[in-house]
């Protein structure tokens, strides 16, 4: 490719020179062949990005910036699908559309589970760096369906029978909460009462494949 | 589940009784624990449907319609992905979400192969079963960058610098075709003169997330 890499390096940056993970240096080095003195790019994840060098110490920092949070927020809740492989694909597109936030549900119908969080935070990382973004999808749940979302947060539901093809949002809407329940749908009572239902095709969608359009009609909105 | 099944037999369908091949009875019997009698529901993949019964020889066919086909028509060109599982995704995704054809792209930076046509057909056929549609996905290619796209046609590019958010279609507009380059980015030259700049997000996307977000954003909107 010879794309200039860009990297998830947590805060706090203090030093000059950013330590890499093993992991990550053996991944330059061995794998996109780079060597000392190349252009990387950085990000803390929270917003902070970077260009600096690759050095044999780490990454030396140059020109950083800060890149604001785009609005409205983007919060998928979702119902973990069955199989790992969808689970992880359902992370990895979320995290690189732009999805700000992944909250597992924990519904009466769900097939699924929760994946360990590291794992999932894994695939979040590997998304980031891959969609050169900067802001760190974050991932949390499960929850049960009477979860309280933030305030100033629309939540959505997305059911076929849905009406809605586009949220309605205004500068004071801080956030967008897509909820997908189970394939096999949510109990009577599960739903959260005012929600407004978001139908995101004449399909019937797998989970993942229901948050990930989601996800694609918001960000391509902000 | 419990859920009826969606079943796909192509047609003709000329006896009152479907043959099914045995690894679906196999599926229906073993694995979804069916029985003679069962409800299911059946397409041939070109708009037609009905509900018909389980039998011991076949469906027992049913009440069939014709499910006239969306309009515009949504077709995907792309440049394959490298591994066997985003080429997958990308094909069972794009299916589920209503894409009426896909069809691969050959072009300069391309890393990625076309998978064999059987198998990204069964995959094809596996999705309209989950989503229970009637359409069944065509798939087509490679064909060069240079290929023609049908009269009538709205050809867009996927580009991270494009303008248009969403399609400006009407009626005259039988199709909208998304094309969608390899992650190294295409060749000078190699994007088709007039063609529309679409911006899928802010987001640098695999290929395979674009084509999806792609057919997301115009599934939503017919």
């Amino acid at each position: 490719m010879g794309q200039r890499p860009h990297l998830y390096l947590p805060a706090p940056w203090v030093d000059p020179l950013l330590v890499l993970q093993p992991g990550m240096r053996h991944h330059l080095e061995r794998v996109l062949r780079k060597k000392p003195g190349d252009a990387v790019s950085y990000t803390d994840g929270a917003g902070s990005g970077g260009l600096g060098r690759l050095r044999l110490e780490g990454v030396e920092r140059g020109v950083e910036k800060l890149h604001p949070q785009p609005t409205p927020q983007i919060v998928v809740g979702v119902a973990p699908p069955r199989s790992t492989s969808r689970v992880r694909t359902l992370v990895e597109k979320v995290a690189e559309l732009g999805c700000d936030r992944l909250v597992w549900l924990s519904t009466m119908h769900g097939e699924g589970r929760a994946p360990a969080h590291e794992k999932a935070s894994a695939w979040a990382v590997a998304a980031l760096q891959q969609s050169r973004g900067h802001h760190l999808l974050q991932i949390g749940g499960p929850v049960s369906m009477d979860h309280e979302w933030p305030r100033n947060y629309q939540v959505l539901v997305a059911d076929r029978d849905g009406t809605t093809v586009q949220p309605d949002t205004d500068e004071a809407t801080e956030g967008v909460v897509v909820v997908i329940g189970p394939e096999s749908g949510f109990s009577p009572g599960e739903v959260p009462d005012g929600a407004s239902l978001i139908r995101l095709g004449a399909k019937v969608l797998r989970v993942e494949t229901a948050a990930i359009a989601a996800v694609a009609l918001l960000a391509a909105r902000r």
